[in-house]
């Protein structure tokens, strides 16, 4: 434990007995950091100017227990209520608040909100706050730097933290893994509200149960947020903020991974072309050029060259042969298996020619750009655990084969480093905030299907030690447990070395119904009458989806809570059925949630669940063995996991798994690119289908990733923008910068 | 003028009392911006601890007159020396510097790096500097936020501002144009350092004449930075930190440009898809649908029926022709000229074939990728004045003509919000800073070809507020005064309203060696010993395209100051001749520069020329009329500035000028896209080339950056891959995490 440095404790006394003095000030707010709340502090306030009664009753509100170690207010809600009494008693007075800006002004925003609309953004201006409650913030935020002792990887401090971001205290605590992983049913193409639920359940952990926690998201793609589906900051009073922020540029990290994917695009096809239209000669004399009169080999060519076998140094040295060797990588341009990323829904890029311009001398190709999200990059900055791993991953990516059936890769295009400097900065998390002040950590958003759809590695390990003991991390799992739960288990947990105590799973009384038999469920046309009245049958029906999605939980050992994110439509009758059914289908426990309309104190119920469940022995197991050959590694998951007969491979996939195999990358874990809109391949079929052979069309490798992953049918790699793109309602205020539309 | 509040002298005063009785402290250095410096801290200082002498005759060199509103401080240079003094006398001993630690900290680096390797990184860590000099850093930096009082856009602090940038006041000053802008002769392919220029010379007036100034700076493309040609950060002892900032993501500005360019490309293609596959009633039911039963237009859908003179709010009121207007844009493909962009140099994308998947149902068509720079929407970051302005602009870009020959806006697409909502942040400059502590603006860094190429507006009109009365503001203006400079007189002046007081021409010994009929110089390939060895013909005869480009200059009236950055190999006499050819040929004066060996001292003959300059009377003028119609303007250009005898038009040249006139956008500045390699249109002929005729191949235009642009030639918008890019000599070392082999 530290406290602030003596000078800084005297500079805050001495304000406050200034403030005490001075008679333009009525009140005064103590909003600071728990290690700031020494008793000099607290006993150097007037009592006719102590608004918060900071001194006395508040207190043990304001302050947390000492084992709480991120100084992010833990009471953003007990603040809040404060404040709406400071708002009420002072009003056209001037309030002093000495403190923070990050947490309190997430509960003005909070507070602001409650009294005007829902849909207001939650980035205030200091001037706009000062304007609208008149209240001067006389202190400084302490950089965070300042107070930083780690010994792990500093998050970074979202760029945001400069004016409305609190500081971060890091230590290293024992870990213990007291992370639940929130998951799903089988979704509508609406989503059921995961993200809410993650959000919510911390919001009661910390600010309602007083136990750390933190929420681990993904970032979303700009993609959607223009596109269909709108951002991914959660909803209602559950989210995360700043939320434009989040669902926009953040601090960049999805755009570095675009740069880091196209500049190596862009190295392959230069590569081929210039191997093409040179000699031997030329191209060495171009790859090792004399500078000043010298001729060196560049580090990434000596290490080139050792793979080589060829033990040399000195450029003047090398046979005919050896320079052959050297200069060509003799890529076949038909086995080229990496694509060009954007992170826009351009569906005209799906499928392109590219090098129609005359200076590529004729060598045009058939070439696609993926959405940016499903670049190998973005899969293993969810799976890095370092900068040294990053940078060995990035060096391992297969970009295509050489003439000979050798994998080429990104370190045999020299271009490693440059990959490993793009990222450097992206694979720090970046810290933010939900609107009742818990802590989030968001890194990553691999894409659900074709990678792993999981948020980092590194955002758990980072949040987990803050926690500290008993503390809990929740991270989120993309899609289905058919999908993203299954992932999380064998390919992240293999990762980190982790295991989560618990297993949230999200249904809706909405995707139960759907399960049930109900009607088609889509985007951008109204919900059918089945959904918004009673109707306990399609309920009950519903049902096996979710109890089949607890059993897939349970084939990993790990104790189920069912989270039901209730909507205003649903009956009590059906969230009762829901849950009872759920427990008698082996749920641990399962409660219905109201963080959406209510905020941390909807979910309440659910977190004391959670809790209760993590206090549980867990018998964690993996689904497979990685030893196993890659045909049964996805048999197994077919099988145990989506309940199919069997799985069917197509004659490409069958020679990609040889491969592969032959390659070396047998051992690797399976990462099946399957929809999650059925346990099945086929979308259509809900509820829990039988009797299916599960059709692998192909198979392809993210190796430095660390995956395989077969193809169950056509993934979509890019999405389209419909006929009326989310942007149609998206707008700029120029006068006070606030943005509208975007959710 | 304001200081510090009270509490925050209070705190700074009992730290130094406090550090006096300190027996583990041997040494208090201050470093603080200058309205700290009361009489009250100085006196503080106990004489057996001030080791910096701060109390006494040094004071006047760390401290700044009181006209100096930029904290940041002047006296890096100064505050190098007294560590230097530090270092020696206390090695092994641990002194206290109490201060900010942003300029303290860029000159320990300065410091240690005139002490180690030159190419050593800037970005120091605090720990690692405390290791190597053992020095404790205990007072943090005071945030940016809590002292900025400004009716101005207040620039955006960069990231790196949370751990070793320092604090900023701002005020709003009258606004008095001091400012200089950096041009260049016609420059070999190598660069002739006219970003050294501007940093050495900004660093020589701040920090060695104690007058304020700030470099205005554009942010290069990470597509040379990988590519042939590196970074541009400058050099040496002039340069802009963190390097590697500078020349990476920096604060993402070019990666949303990248974002909102695709954003629209994507929005035109999938609208052509979308109009052609429906019918007008579909089209009108996806485009405003009902929901919760409600059935309305969006804000964006109101005014486009504004714009088509239909005055309706209720969807149920059009008729069928006014929903077919409504619905319909009828794009040509055939017309679009909105390309997409990626900051990455792949020439494969230099012409290729869209929508060729099944998905798009036939609709493919040829297309290309820009360099991210080269979009129009770069442009107009670089020329707006606001958020409004911005927002406007964007709406207004024309993307391509409808099956009537109309412009189609972004605004007809819907898409000015979504746009504006992506370039928010981008709009406001990033605050670095020099070797030397004088602070940068970096800001936009538009295509010098096929836009203007010069840093922005708002970067100059911030700036300008910030130096105040008697300060400079230095903004850069790309390639040679030719393209670069003539641009910013015709172009930018107009938007900006502001007129620059010196031009300072940037000149080489080298490249006037080949302007006097020298060798071929070429990226890559040594140099022939012409450029090595003196030789004063070639100098002289050379010196005809400094002559020409000083007389280009004072068509607009403003004085010029050549800026010979000498290098190694020049002679006394080459130097010599150079400054009296051009004093002869009408500089106002000349002088040789050594910033890049000697930083900013390096610079103070120059920073002297061009204060004197700048006291001169200055007699500006436009080149020309806007009202002038397009065809004489471009002759005017071709004319008086590039020596041509006349200029000739391509048939598809005259008809888009023709289309344009009709348009209405025939009253628009002229921005020439021609090489910067010479001047005329043929990069091969230097010196001074008379006689050709300039041969306009293509009209086009930007209309939200507010410019025609008439191609001379083929421009390449898309650079390559060589055999050997720079990325085969970048790296990152995973422990230090420090960035090697950008430059």
């Amino acid at each position: 434990q530290t406290s602030f440095p003596p000078f800084i404790l005297s500079i805050i006394v001495g304000e406050i007995l200034r403030l005490n003095e001075d008679p333009t000030v009525h009140g005064v707010a103590l909003h600071l950091s728990e290690n700031a709340y020494s008793n000099k502090i607290l006993n150097a306030v007037k009592p006719e100017k102590d608004v918060d009664g900071v001194s006395d009753v508040n207190l043990g509100r304001l302050v947390r227990g000492d084992t709480y170690n991120c100084s992010i207010s833990p009471t953003a809600s007990a603040v809040m209520e404060l404040l709406e009494k400071l708002v009420k008693t002072v009003d056209g007075k001037k309030v002093l608040l000495v403190g923070t800006c990050g947490p309190l002004e997430a509960s003005l925003q909070c507070l602001l909100q409650r009294k005007g609309a829902m849909t207001m953004s939650c980035q205030w201006k200091t001037q706009q706050l000062q304007s609208k409650v008149n209240i001067f913030l006389s202190m400084p935020i302490w950089p965070a730097h300042a107070f930083c002792t780690t010994s792990c990887h500093t998050p970074r401090v979202h760029r945001a933290a400069q004016t409305n971001h609190p500081q971060f205290l890091l230590y290293c605590l024992s870990l213990r893994w007291s992370s639940s992983v929130s998951a799903l049913i089988t979704p509508t193409p609406l989503g059921e509200g995961k993200s809410t639920v993650t959000i919510g359940l911390v919001q009661a952990l910390t600010a309602h149960l007083n136990v750390n926690s933190f929420a681990c998201l993904r970032q979303p793609s700009q993609g959607p947020t223009f596109g269909v589906k709108g951002g991914a900051a959660g909803g209602g009073y559950a989210q995360v903020i700043p939320m434009e922020e989040f669902n926009l540029h953040l601090t960049g990290d999805i755009h570095a991974i675009t740069a880091a994917n196209n500049l190596l695009a862009a190295a392959v096809d230069a590569r081929i072309l210039h191997e093409s239209t040179q000699s031997d000669k030329a191209l060495y004399n171009r790859l090792v050029p004399v500078v000043n009169g010298v001729r060196e080999f560049s580090s990434i060519q000596l290490a080139r060259l050792k793979r080589l076998g060829i033990n040399k140094t000195d450029p003047g040295t090398l046979t005919a042969d050896e320079i052959s060797k050297f200069v060509r990588l003799d890529i076949d341009p038909s086995t080229i298996t990496w694509q060009r990323v954007l992170d826009t829904n351009d569906r005209f890029l799906r499928k392109i020619t590219i090098g129609q311009a005359n200076t590529e001398k004729g060598f045009f190709r058939q070439a696609q750009f993926d959405i940016a999200v499903a670049s190998e990059i973005m899969a293993i900055l969810a799976l890095t655990t370092s900068l040294a791993d990053m940078k060995e991953r990035l060096g391992k990516m297969v970009v295509a084969n050489d003439k000979n059936g050798q994998p080429v890769t990104a370190e045999d295009l020299g271009v490693t480093g440059a990959l490993a400097v793009l990222m450097k900065d992206a694979i720090k998390p970046t810290l933010m905030q939900t609107l009742e002040g818990t802590p989030v950590f968001v890194h990553a958003g691999p894409f659900a299907n074709i990678a792993h759809g999981n948020s980092s590695v590194l955002a758990d390990k980072i949040a987990l030690k803050l926690v500290g003991e008993g503390g809990f991390v929740v991270t989120e799992a993309g899609f289905g447990a058919d999908i993203g739960m299954e992932k999380f288990f064998n390919i992240k947990c293999r990762t980190s070395g982790l295991v989560p105590s618990v297993v949230v799973l999200v249904a809706t009384v909405r995707a139960l119904k759907m399960h049930g038999g109900g009607p088609n469920v889509t985007a951008g046309a109204p919900l059918k009458k089945e959904y918004t009245e009673e109707n306990l049958q399609l309920v009950a029906d519903g049902c096996c989806n979710l109890q089949k999605q607890i059993q897939i939980a349970q084939l990993f050992g790990v104790p189920v809570v069912v989270a039901l994110n209730v909507f205003k439509t649903d009956s009590h009758a059906e969230v009762d059925l829901v849950c009872e059914i759920a427990k008698q289908s082996g749920a641990f426990d399962a409660v219905p949630c109201n963080h959406w309309s209510a905020g941390g104190r909807g979910a309440v119920e659910l977190a004391q669940a959670v809790r209760k469940a993590a206090s549980q022995e867990n018998s964690f197991k993996y689904l497979y063995n990685l030893e196993l050959p890659i045909i049964e590694k996805i048999r197994i998951i077919a099988q145990k996991v989506y309940g199919a007969e069997d799985i069917e491979l197509s004659p490409v996939a069958q020679s990609q798994i040889s491969r592969y195999s032959k390659q070396g990358f047998g051992n690797l874990p399976i990462c099946m690119a399957k929809t999650h809109l059925s346990l099945s391949h086929q979308p259509e079929r809900k509820g829990v289908p039988t009797g299916f052979i599960l059709p692998i069309s192909d198979v392809r490798a993210s190796i430095g990733a660390g995956f395989i992953y077969p193809l169950v049918g056509t993934m979509s790699t890019m999405p389209g923008l419909p006929t009326r793109p989310c942007f149609y309602d998206i707008d700029l205020d120029p006068d006070t910068e606030q943005v509208k539309g975007l959710f």
